[in-house]
């Protein structure tokens, strides 16, 4: 067997998403038998013949001509949405994302914008510049976290990540998945998809951490909103497709929901005269959940992991591609 | 002994920081031996003769003349600030405040002014409305609270219940109280009142919660926040006599300082062209942090246990007056 060539391409102006010389070299150190090349956007077509694996933010569909040895596409990325999985499934190369380190980030992110609205923190920065006193104006929304239910639609462990911090707040936490765990974890109480309209019934805080599926695509539509307990918040750091925008705003607009923390919009940008983006009740933030200033640390890591399963032929973990399981 | 009379004044508009007819049956079907009367503010000063027992938010120095049998004047508040202290030690008339559930909902608004600064959320908010795209504006700025250092100073039960929730978070916490406990607790790393400036220099997050007393006025000058880590963020939720204002808002316009979150300024509220109002690292909030829905609940519950010792001469907890002990 020849040496294993990798080629990585992880440029970013920010420190945190680009790979640097040191975890370079530490990847180096750790493969001896490897051959690391790093190139640029640019240069990645010209670097690609002889490649056997690929590690990088995104991959070209026109790359594929330039990749006959390519076996595997990694991305530091946890969603997998803009990579060409059909095609590389079709040229029997497999795609990874990666998983277990932005739980801790979008755990803060999803915290943060709870406690935005409970405590009626971003009323307040609106309000200090013009009212002279405005604690009647928070008196009426603000609520408990302690006490309250957090109902984590498409509950894995992003989800489960969430969940203990929403319990370190005396919050109830219930979990919605396909296939829940047999164990009751972190205290999670697991319901069934099917069980959607009571599990959001029953929550002051719905968040949405669903994947961008077939089957997901609009899954908060009107009846499931319908279906909240007045005054709830809800949150999507999932995927936009998930959720139908008219009736989020409907449900805004009539007061049915308190407020809405989202993460991600369709289309992203938002036009600047959307009305989510002036209302009053909507905080938005632009695919910034994720945001870790260990984020390509934390990578690395699980493309090591990973590395090191590759070469003693173990089945990869998070594979997007699903009938090429093992290489 | 005569029958022991408490009245009780605990009015407002909301129903979280007024005695319900429901906790008042509660607390007489507790104390069969106890007449428990209701006033109005107006109708104090003609209940207060007889009554041995004061129960409420304010008591007016005007009202000690109507009130010779008053033994006792428990606030349900946690400051006594606003309280005749003096008057009522003068008179031989014991004054409390309560603790022990102010630290929750405190800890909610903490964390979410911090995490409303680390992920950006503020930012978020103003520039949804404007900028097309903004991801760039908040890269620079925020960060993880995984790792990161919490310097809370007058860290005492409300402190150490803020601790408990940014260990969850993984943050390290270091707690500046002049005589702290001897023990490790809730992984607090203690240090005394002089170490000051080593404390702030190593956080990036310092959460005054010191009280209003002689030795705390101005506690936060200019030489303080000089030994502030740059960028680090501040929040003050106990007092505003313990900051130098000037010298927060010189911080805060140098860039020295990331960001402020105020729950309390001075003076209270701030005029309108204040800078504080306007600065865009600044964040107000109305003496909002104790707002919870069992207020009162929880207030009733540390009366009744502090009544229950009242009745059995055992000495009170939350003692303001330092020469009435035991009654």
């Amino acid at each position: 067997m020849s040496r294993p060539v990798v080629l990585a391409c992880l440029e970013s102006p920010h420190f945190f998403w680009r790979l640097s010389a040191i975890q370079t070299d530490a990847l180096r150190a750790a493969f001896p038998g490897v051959d690391f090349r790093v190139a640029t956007t640019e240069t990645v077509p010209d670097q690609l013949p002889g490649a056997h694996v690929y590690f990088g933010w995104r991959f070209d569909s026109s790359w594929f001509a330039a990749a006959p040895d390519l076996r595997w596409i990694a991305s530091p990325a946890a969603g997998t949405d803009h990579l060409p999985i059909a095609e590389a499934e079709a040229a029997g190369i497999a795609v990874t994302r990666s998983y277990g380190f932005h739980g801790r980030p979008m755990t803060e992110h999803a915290m943060g914008l709870i406690l935005g609205f409970s405590r009626g923190l971003f009323t307040s920065a609106r309000l200090q510049q013009t009212e002279p006193w405005w604690k009647d104006d928070l008196v009426d929304d603000f609520f408990d976290l302690a006490g309250a239910t957090m109902t984590i639609v498409g509950c894995g462990s992003i989800g489960s990540h969430l969940a203990r911090a929403a319990s370190a707040f005396g919050m109830h936490v219930i979990g919605i998945r396909r296939n829940p765990p047999s164990r009751r974890a972190s205290g999670i109480t697991w319901m069934p998809p099917d069980q959607i309209y009571q599990a959001v019934g029953a929550a002051q805080v719905v968040v949405d951490l669903l994947p961008a599926t077939a089957d997901t695509a609009g899954f908060f539509d009107r009846a499931t909103f319908a279906a909240f307990r007045p005054g709830a918040l809800f949150l999507n750091l999932g995927r936009a497709s998930t959720v139908d925008h008219a009736a989020l705003l409907d449900a805004l607009d009539s007061g049915a929901l308190r407020g809405a923390g989202l993460d991600v919009t369709q289309p992203r940008p938002l036009p600047l005269d959307d009305r989510l983006r002036r209302h009053q009740h909507v905080v938005l933030t632009p695919k910034s959940a994720t945001l870790s200033r260990t984020y390509m640390n934390d990578a690395v890591a699980f493309f090591s992991d990973n590395l090191q399963r590759h070469l003693t032929s173990s089945p990869l973990n998070g594979l997007a591609t699903t009938r090429i399981a093992a290489l």
